[in-house]
């Protein structure tokens, strides 16, 4: 089978065995945006168009390629949701002599009614779940997401604005001139979880990210690694619950160490998803491929 | 007296009477920042050469003027700060025959220890200040300032990084696509205020100002009202104490009705500082200069 994670910005490609072992990977900057409308079924030639040639009928896709914007719209599937649901949610389009099929996103709600999505995050938290009981699993990066799981069911999510946040509040305000990149600052990053916990709340905590510059001597490179911590550590505060089981972190291990380290310093407890078990989102491909009616 | 708050991007002046009376304002985009160093004097010589020749002699200064990039840095003065002790920090600076002052700004530390800075806002509390009660006076903007004033004294104060984080996240995040300029929309303000109040903390927040237009069908000028309520409704809630008196707003009168919107909708009390009252920075000029030690 070929499975592919199909992003916004990025496409990746497995290879997957029978046996669900990985036979082949590739990485692609050729992201759901940079796709000319009516041109998925070229990018999926390009990329894997030796794999198809060599034998492979069937080809699964998670991501945004179900999107408005994507080759085919794919409706989120509500929440809670059966892994089961999720396969036979996916939808068929038409692609030569394979079979291809696109995985839908999830929606929730979270306790307010104010709507929640994700879109190929839901694969990646099937592959990295194992066992029945309840646990947290968190997928860092520029919409965060925090979903809860059990019983191979994802019961519900909450999505947070993390990343981008740091990008825009850290490269369009004043804070701009404030803060420089640098090698990793644990001390300088801890600071800055430990005052997400203070009084005053996020807005009031941003404006002493400068002024410990300008009256503190603080370094640049430090007042970085701050504002990351600031802005993870009011995420992970807001997001774990008091007595939380181990977190379960997926995603890019430099930014999943920062959050292992942010839950740790709020009193919880994290494991990284290890690559040696596999990727996360190549796991749910091959879990969620076995489920999907295939034709042949 | 000729009295100057000469702000980051835009100078303002004011020649006024002996009695107080104001007797004529001109605005400039003359701010410190377009300033070429050592061009100050010629700034101020344009702007008010005339008043200068008519035979004014005094000119006191409040802003950024006194920052180190501006016409001569005059040292933070630290709260609590009697408005009498904020005259005696003035510093004197060498003009032509007229004797100039510039005023400092203020320092303090929050609870936590990090430290919190103004310059010109000062002035303008003590503009504004009128009685000896105790009173909370909110100068919403780029970096709102909450400052606790009683019995002409400025007790501390406290920033929140709002106006700037507005800007930066309706203009450099995925939001941008999702918020559009419009009317003004109070239900929809209102909405984002509430919001501020419910769990999941700001950065989940902000995430839903996407997802209710995706997938409830609000408006984009609806969702940036929204915003701006999401994010004023967090800076008035941590700001704003339990049993609060009725907060005075100094500034723009279209965003201080909208903080006077935010404050009532969490339980508090507002009332405009009223320009018929006067400009708060060219009365607390006017209070300031009858305090400094001029010679002539």
């Amino acid at each position: 089978m070929i499975g592919l994670d199909w992003g916004t910005t990025r496409l990746r490609a497995f290879r997957i065995a029978e046996d669900g072992v990985v036979r082949d990977v590739r990485r692609a900057d050729r992201g759901v945006l940079s796709v000319k409308p009516g041109g998925f079924a070229d990018t999926l030639r390009d990329i894997a168009g030796d794999w198809l040639e060599a034998g492979e009928r069937r080809v699964l896709i998670a991501g945004m390629a179900g999107s408005r914007q994507g080759w085919q719209e794919v409706p989120y599937l509500d929440c809670p949701a059966e892994f089961g649901a999720i396969a036979a949610a996916a939808r068929p389009v038409a692609f030569d002599a394979a079979e291809v099929f696109i995985l839908p996103g999830l929606a929730a709600r979270d306790e307010a009614g104010v709507p929640e999505v994700m879109r190929g995050e839901e694969t990646q938290i099937v592959g990295a779940a194992d066992g029945d009981a309840r646990r947290l699993v968190c997928l860092p990066g520029s919409h965060s997401k925090w979903a809860t799981v059990a019983a191979r069911r994802i019961e519900g999510f909450r999505s947070y604005m993390t990343g981008e946040a740091f990008a825009a509040i850290g490269g369009a305000t004043i804070l701009a001139q404030t803060i420089e990149a640098g090698a990793p600052d644990p001390a300088a990053f801890a600071d800055g979880v430990a005052r997400a916990g203070q009084p005053g709340g996020l807005l009031h905590h941003l404006f002493g990210v400068r002024t410990r510059v300008l009256l503190d001597g603080v370094a640049k490179t430090a007042a970085r690694a701050y504002l990351s911590g600031l802005l993870i550590g009011h995420e992970v505060r807001h997001a774990l619950p008091p007595g939380a089981a181990e977190v379960t972190l997926i995603g890019d291990a430099a930014l999943c160490g920062l959050y292992r380290d942010a839950i740790e310093l709020c009193g919880g407890a994290a494991r990284i998803h290890d690559a040696g078990a596999g990727d996360a989102a190549c796991l749910g491909l091959a879990r969620l491929g076995e489920q999907i009616p295939w034709r042949h």
